[in-house]
């Protein structure tokens, strides 16, 4: 098989879905390669927050990229409905980042100060103010940082909303087909070498979540990236527990349609390993219980973990391969898949069309990092 | 335990769960009780069409129902959304009723005129037209019955948007709670026992579908009904095949959001067990190639089967016990449970407040019916 | 229809095809009925232990049943296999009741010496020797109850050989078809009506296990039964981590064939609800840790919950309906079901026989009990 | 992590974990490295049929080979009980490979004739003696090749019981680590590179399957094996409907313990997408209708599909890379890896221990063989 494409993307995730769907809406013919099943990996593990202001710091080369990604949110949710009929079940009710410690509440104040700064909604919530907004959080919380527009999605729903839309467009997606190997000439990229044969395309795009770094090597890049395992589980309630998301320092509450919450995500480095442990089974409970502890009520649902891709200094690679034309790379997403992925999507997009953007310095792929984890 | 209650409704369905929303709409204390888990039966299985031309003849007393009932759906649709934040994914693209041989094409032809003499909208597409239409349908096919109005949603997520709306209303809703018989003083209903103890109220609405009945002989009522069985597989697609729901006798083909078809549903009487049968999926297959003969080509996703209740002349029971003022029974929704959720919920909610209709006298529980299976 | 059986067995558990298998053995006609799937509830939910030493007291009137009971497996074992082709699974390596404090140890040195003077095996391992055993325990451990003979098997591959054994001898069996009522003539059983129909037989064995009392209360019996959820989570290992089966106040840990460790369970009474609580699988996580810090790093598997037919003083019913003849019960065997099905079948085919027994007399069902559960 | 290990087996299905179980069991120090779950694809995809006889010709050089695995499985079954508590589900109830033609029958009576020539027991069964052992199968029978000794095992606890015994014996396994490179010194292996590092090791054995071919081209060896994709499914049946495996071209029947039927396979060749069709189901519904009426009233179970890995002739893989010392291949093994899995794991550990064995030459890797599909 030798088809031609306008662009290829290894990688069915959601930020490859993005991509595709970006590319698609510019009338280019695009292939997805997926080497398991579509958004099977790190897409559908993820709570979904889109945290631009509850995880980063206002002077983070990422903030203002992530902020302008969330905010594409509210559109994209008709956008995706109504091509491929899928909800991404946005839900825009705010986060509450929390203080435990006075500690904490310090630091919290003084980011909502730097965040107002910034132009951007923030606001302290004492004690007696989070018992008027979410009365069931524990009562030993010293107060928390409101971030009004910190929304949260179904992240399995809007990888498929992606991809489905990308599929009405034209897209083409084979899933269970792994790339082994990139075709260049002259260093110019002319292809893949795939399990079930060669695709030609003088645009091909690794969105690989945290397996990109395997597949770059063979096109002699060596991205410092490291597989970081997150631990999840979900309980079923009746009537909702809160309306916000809950986020402290090593735990977060996201409260779904239709009755679950999400409770997550343990932080354990270099590994592919997706089993959950009992470990971090236990240590979110405990976190997860001093919170909100009417969580102790409600039904056990299930387990997961998904792998994502952490760089050396905490931020994503966008750009194109220093030494092969076409070759682009867009991963190092961490925590940040679901929030960055439209924003990916459009970036990855104007790469391809030649339209690079000097913003994007800060995420180009040879820039100095080191290894963050030993 | 003993809460006295405006309303008992006994079954989780999404029978038990529109009354419920709409008698909490109305301001009552509503308590549901479930047996097993919420909408753990037919109102799962079900494929969630909303045939109410497909399925029904305009002289039957259904029929104008039906209408009126699928007629409630947009509105219902933005309502359970606000309320409950969960999408029952309703798509409005039609249904074609195909014919596979002369004679039904010219049955359907009758049926259209019929339909539009009593101001609905229908018309005959013929071979031709199909192609157009629904390029990949078969070419063997006769022509086709187009209903541009009967539309389809998510069968669960209706159960799920009616439950969780009703709770954000205030209903309380009891999982694995069996109720074993009524309370009744000089022949008016004053509560239920449960496996775990006594509720009272002056109202008690079963609802329990092809469950209902056994209750019911412990309240000296004998409504003659069926259980019946449907067994369902359903496919995935990347693209997809069809748009609108395919519907011929013995066969529909449904296609859901996200690249899912739905195809059912065998019939089988007289019974109450759950298990698919390869007979039953061989029958399918064999039906569906005919109709979609793309069909070969897609992913198996899984089989299911749900249990429907079917009456002695094929309209539901909608009505108070004779002998017993305040236990109201609505069951016998057979294949349209789903369509007549809506104004099944609204109906009995008219009825718990005493505003009984004429309209309603041809479901009411007296009538005369006998079995239709041996 | 309306065949003729020499028995019908209500309930398609452990209990009621242990009592097929034995009725079959004995060239018996059987119908076994169950309401959902055979093993659906407790049978499939136990952790599979057979404790009778480590369970019950000396003086108790099950102790020596249990352990006949008991010491009938692994004759069983071979007999199921060769009739079936399933393996139960029956590990003997022994049970360790460990104290985790001075007072349990001075109860259990107590338990040792009276059960020593019974003539059953058993001994004090100190926390040294402990160390030895079972080195990955817990260093705190006071000591341990050492029972060489209390093994344990695969619950659900034991209901599973029971079953697919006496379908190998001719039983029938019919899933998804629930009793509703009995047929009696002059105070003598004729058989049972069922959602199916009538079947007859001069002979019907109630073993429905928590479901039962409601079942017989329709024959007038009213027997004290308490529903009592226990909750359980299992964990996956490499190479094992213990080699006994690990019981102590509140937490159990059962080292299954394959790499599994069963934790169990909690004991929550009055409820049929088979949900899963954070509550419950934190309690069971904390326990199971303070035994085996180990199992920290363990991969965790699953969660399920079983309801188990807790009565008045903790002791089984058996026995003949007073007021109908040829109405058997047979249930109440809460923790203890699957330790005690192979002396149940062999006991209740007796009765069937009408081979009464005077031993049985503690069991019986016109015994005076109270609740104990409020 | 670098440790130095005598064999690092790169693969955790039954071919793997033969190896491990045989190296172990010498004394050596063994590490298993799998890329995603032990035992994940084709091992716990087959059906499990041991079909030297059926399956290969008397004059095939795997034929000797296959009945020597075959004559393995008693003992084994009885030595991993053992070390690992876990049954294999071997049933030695023999094959029948039947004829739908008249042609087909004078095939397999001439295949029987070669083999009863060669030693091997297999006798011809008319249409009557069918009936007689067999009665619930097809009257259109032609007759059938009754082979006494290809019995049938369960695939995942053989690969289960194989694993778990290593580990009992002191093998290390790791999954989730996938092996990108080979560590080479002057032609001597030295090592692999994998997602996690680098682990040390003299002797490496490449046991992944269908996927062996792309690690191996790393190592300059380009074999010929092509990825075939076979589909399977499963129904539940109560009392037996036959008792020994029923073989026919393309379509088999594997009775397992508990009352499952396996139907396999399709053959589906160059593919690593393991989705089932709607059409490779509809296939074998026929094909096994066609055998076994009776199985329409079966319950379904489920569907499933496995990679297999074929060769150019047919024959698999066994030896050292000719410029690579240490670097051990076992793969190719097709529809035959269960069978030979023993014989495979004795195999290669000879190899590892420098035992080569003349007999093997015709399974060497620089054959020359030429592609089967295009």
């Amino acid at each position: 098989m030798n088809s031609v494409y306008d662009a290829i993307i290894v990688g069915g995730g959601v930020i490859g879905g993005s991509i595709a769907f970006q590319l698609a809406k510019r009338g280019k013919r695009v292939l997805v390669l997926e080497k398991d099943r579509l958004a099977g990996k790190a897409s559908s593990a993820a709570a979904g927050m889109l945290g631009a202001q509850a995880e980063l710091e206002a002077d983070d080369p990422l903030f203002t990229l992530a902020n302008r990604s969330r905010g594409m949110f509210p559109a994209l949710e008709k956008e995706l409905k109504e091509s491929s009929g899928v909800d991404i079940e946005l839900v825009n009710k705010g986060m509450l980042k929390v203080a435990l410690t006075n500690e904490q509440a310090a630091g919290l104040q003084n980011k909502i100060k730097t965040q107002q700064a910034a132009g951007l909604e923030a606001e302290w919530l004492t004690a007696a103010d989070i018992r008027k907004a979410e009365p069931l959080l524990a009562n030993a919380l010293k107060g928390a940082m409101y971030i009004p527009h910190d929304g949260q999605v179904s992240a399995a729903k809007l990888a498929l909303a992606f991809t489905k839309s990308a599929e009405e467009l034209g897209v083409e997606i084979k899933e269970f087909v792994e790339v082994c190997d990139f075709l260049t000439e002259n260093g110019v990229i002319t292809g893949v070498v795939t399990t079930v044969g060669e695709f030609s395309s003088e645009n091909v795009i690794v969105a690989g979540g945290a397996w990109s770094a395997f597949l770059l090597e063979k096109a002699g890049i060596n991205l410092v990236t490291h597989p970081v395992k997150g631990e999840c589980f979900s309980v079923l309630t009746n009537r909702p527990l809160i309306e916000k998301t809950i986020f402290s320092d090593g735990c977060y509450l996201v409260p779904k349609i239709g009755g679950r919450i999400i409770v997550g995500a343990t932080v354990k480095p270099n590994t592919f390993n997706q089993q959950v442990s009992i470990d971090g089974i236990a240590t979110l409970i405990e976190k997860a219980t001093r919170l909100l502890p009417a969580i102790k009520g409600t039904e056990w649902e299930k387990t997961w973990a998904g792998i994502r891709p952490q760089t050396g200094d905490g931020l994503p690679y966008f750009g194109e391969h220093p030494a092969c034309k076409g070759l682009f790379i867009a991963t190092g997403h961490f925590r940040n898949g679901i929030l960055l992925s439209p924003i990916t999507g459009v970036l990855m997009a104007d790469m391809v069309e030649g339209k690079p953007n000097q913003e994007w310095s800060a995420f180009r792929l040879d820039r100095s990092v080191q290894p963050i984890f030993s």
